[in-house]
């Protein structure tokens, strides 16, 4: 290794140790944080960020970057790869001017206490000006890069590294009607039964459950724990210590198994992620899509399937005799595939939750390329709600209101849930030509060959190779819609007999 | 305030951030860390421990003490106190050079390895060459420093600033035959029983009791929390975040009680500092002994006096029916309040605890200043323990392998243990003459006016004055042994009836 790779390696070990220093107040902030901690908390990791920032933009690292691009031009060598993805980061990093980051976080944090007020009179005008700031600010942002194809190019290049506009937009195209007919069908047969899942469930009792569950999918409790917190996440200190927070909501009992399971497989992704490139930029997963497409796969393509249920639903209803009493495993097969068009994203099933992602993707756009404005949002949404899933949202609260993300004038990422969904499909095809028995293997409670084979073809390359690529290198094809459309069709034909 | 202060305590800040965050990492890795973390989480903490370091190291800092100093002359001044102190620290921290420090940090990890071999195998020589490296290093880091009046000034100034090793021998040595007669009076006398101590009490039940008793001491579990840890020890985010950890020992159950209000002690020393101070040197307390005068105020003459449990003792007999069944108060108390020399320092009593620091002491000086030497101290150790406690080691491990500070080169801060306790006899006594009813009052579970009548006279004043000073201050005397032989004598009289 050259001695200017020895310098920047260095350097960004540094920038990653105070990463995972930030990485740990923020889950101690959710997790353990007493309440009067928040302000200086915000401070702490104000300063971290800062001088993670100060150091990894220094002119140092804009000197090395340039020597040492000239030295390890392949970008199939772990070397070629560290230095293409720190550029790439650097170059973003230093376009932005620290005054314009200070203006965005004062806006963000206006901005959200501005939506706290309106979501909570569910009163659009008041959240409306500081929408609209954020949206010029957006387009500040994207101002200080080289023009793209879409403006909205720079945006999503931020979660989906060399991902464009163009490319999601014709991927969502295919799938939109596809997926608006398939609800349309579902909603037209009879009715599918799921009160029991509403009954009372003891929380110790889900919580070890969805324990055991994770468990056997290979997530290792000598490297990572899970925690309750208010909202389940994924967060990631370093290879060896990966952990998860849940929650247990008296409503809806068992939504704690599938966040288990769902923050699981973001957490295998991260544990499985090559040692070799800790404390540099290549650790950890390579987008939000690619992770989600891992946290989507368990909590989804496994967790809700019959092979899944037909191993582990015996042990269930031993542990809930009363609750699930006369309830066969096909009934709780299809109550936990139970599709129903409603207002609110997070509460979406499996059918209708990329459209709730169509809908902000296209006012995402819409906003940044100046084809919609802010004062005509809530009509705009009301109108794709009754366009994409039949219903109409009786106020703004359960309408454009919902989400907290644009407050704080986070726009670009909502594709990624949708995209993480195509992709865990495309994956899913792939693994079941080559596991050709997985299914039985899952009907035994057996992981290991699909964990490892996940591991083997995404986990292991983390950041090495961009979204699009590594889809590529696994399936023979970039991101497309067509797999978790056949995915979709089948299971939903079984379910409801279409 | 001068724009030089401004920009001194805008580094101090980060300086401080980055030491918060410090903490936080060291309280995750005792309180929830997954055991395969650790390394990366040592790589971590040295990370940020190092970017502190160059911060407050930085010439910058430098130029702008040697004005501030000019310019904030007075020592009563909030501005003037931040200026002394930050200055003092300052000058110790350049006295070191880093190439020193890392040595001392590589004999550190290769000590700890081998007293942990030794110790098992109660084999000093495996520990003997460690030890001897660890002194001349520690001898190395005096030369470092201007010549004092005896070498282990240096040492004891880094825990106890401006205090001297003569003065600290002069009060040990005026302490010491006082406290070696009472224990061998009451070694003559009848014997307490206290066998009820060690059956089984409930984990949670005694846990939630504690937590009961240091609510109503005024831990402020908005601004706090208490977790397990196989040590109980209480660690400092902030003045809004000052959390403590404890531990349950099924040999000892009822010790949890006392460690809970031990660490209450310090906490409320930290929460009770002067919000002013935060992110500057001066937040915080001052020194150990002054700290640890407040954990043994709270633990041993609140916590283990009559007057306290004549308020607790009937709400722990009702939570431990069984266990204190024919137990009456005054025998309860006399349990607790056992005198019984032994072999090792942190399970010690009252009554016999300063004699294991001062042997330590002694032992530490003549180390440092030659007149011992390391061959000889499992002999010194035990011809000591039979001096001092009339009793003899039967082995190294008991004996002088007991403790681990030694084996990473920490020599110094043992005598702030005692001078806790000595100090915390002086408080008392000047608390008794301006609170007239205190022991009515904690009779009747109201602690209000103790906590505040500390808060004000020395939690508020956090690092402001050395602890020589607030103790003069306060008490109008500096540190001295008198009182605490008076409350000695007193509370052991009536527990043995001597």
């Amino acid at each position: 290794m050259s001695e200017k790779l020895v310098q920047l390696k260095e350097i960004l070990g540094e920038v990653s140790d105070l990463g995972s220093a930030g990485s740990i107040l923020s889950w101690d902030q959710q997790v353990n944080m007493p309440p009067a901690g928040a302000e200086a908390r915000g401070q702490q990791l104000a300063t971290l960020g800062k001088i993670a920032q100060e150091k990894f933009t220094s002119d140092e690292v804009g000197s090395l970057l340039e020597d040492l691009k000239k030295e390890y031009t392949d970008p199939e060598t772990d070397e070629g790869a560290l230095i293409r993805v720190t550029a790439r980061t650097y170059e973003k990093a230093k376009s932005v001017p620290a005054e314009f980051i200070a203006e965005q976080a004062i806006a963000a944090t206006k901005g959200v206490e501005a939506w706290v007020e309106a979501k909570s009179k569910s009163d659009f005008s008041i959240f409306r000006p500081h929408l609209e700031k954020n949206v010029e600010l957006v387009k500040k942002y994207v101002s200080f890069f080289p023009p793209a194809d879409h403006p909205y190019d720079t945006l999503l290049d931020d979660y989906e590294p060399g991902m464009k506009t163009a490319e999601v937009r014709e991927i969502f195209g295919n799938l939109r009607p596809k997926q608006v007919a398939l609800i349309k069908a579902i909603s037209e047969s009879k009715q599918v039964k799921s009160e029991f899942l509403n009954k009372s469930y003891n929380e110790k009792k889900v919580w070890d459950f969805g324990e055991a569950i994770i468990t056997k999918f290979g997530y290792d409790f000598n490297r990572g724990r899970q925690d309750k917190a208010p909202h389940p996440f994924e967060t990631t200190f370093n290879v060896n210590d990966v952990r998860i927070t849940n929650r247990y909501e008296k409503n809806a009992p068992l939504a704690t198994l599938f966040s288990a399971m769902h923050e699981c497989g973001h957490a295998l992704y991260e544990l499985g992620s090559n040692p070799a490139y800790e404390r540099t930029p290549l650790a950890g997963g390579t987008s939000l899509a690619v992770h989600e497409s891992q946290s989507r796969m368990w909590e989804n393509l496994v967790g809700r399937s019959l092979p899944f249920w037909e191993h582990f639903y015996p042990e269930l209803k031993k542990t809930f005799p009363t609750q699930l009493d006369g309830v066969s495993l096909k009934s709780f097969y299809r109550a936990i595939n139970k599709v129903e068009p409603s207002f609110i994203r997070v509460n979406a099933d499996e059918a209708t939750y990329n459209l709730h992602i169509m809908l902000r993707l296209e006012i995402e756009i819409g906003l940044v390329d100046g084809s919609m404005e802010v004062k005509d949002l809530p009509e705009i949404w009301n109108a794709k709600m009754r366009d994409y899933l039949g219903v109409t949202p009786p106020n703004d609260r359960q309408g454009v209101l919902q989400d907290i993300h644009w407050s704080y004038g986070s726009i670009g990422y909502f594709s990624t849930y949708a995209l993480g969904n195509i992709v865990s499909a495309q994956l899913w095809e792939q693994i079941n030509k080559e596991i050709k028995d997985l299914d039985e293997q899952i009907r035994k409670g057996q992981f290991g060959e699909l964990r490892e084979w996940l591991r083997a073809k995404i986990h292991v390359h983390s950041h090495k190779y961009d979204p699009q690529d590594i889809v590529k290198k696994v399936t023979g094809s970039t991101i497309d819609s067509a797999a978790y459309v056949r995915y979709l069709t089948k299971k939903y034909s079984e379910v409801y007999g279409l």
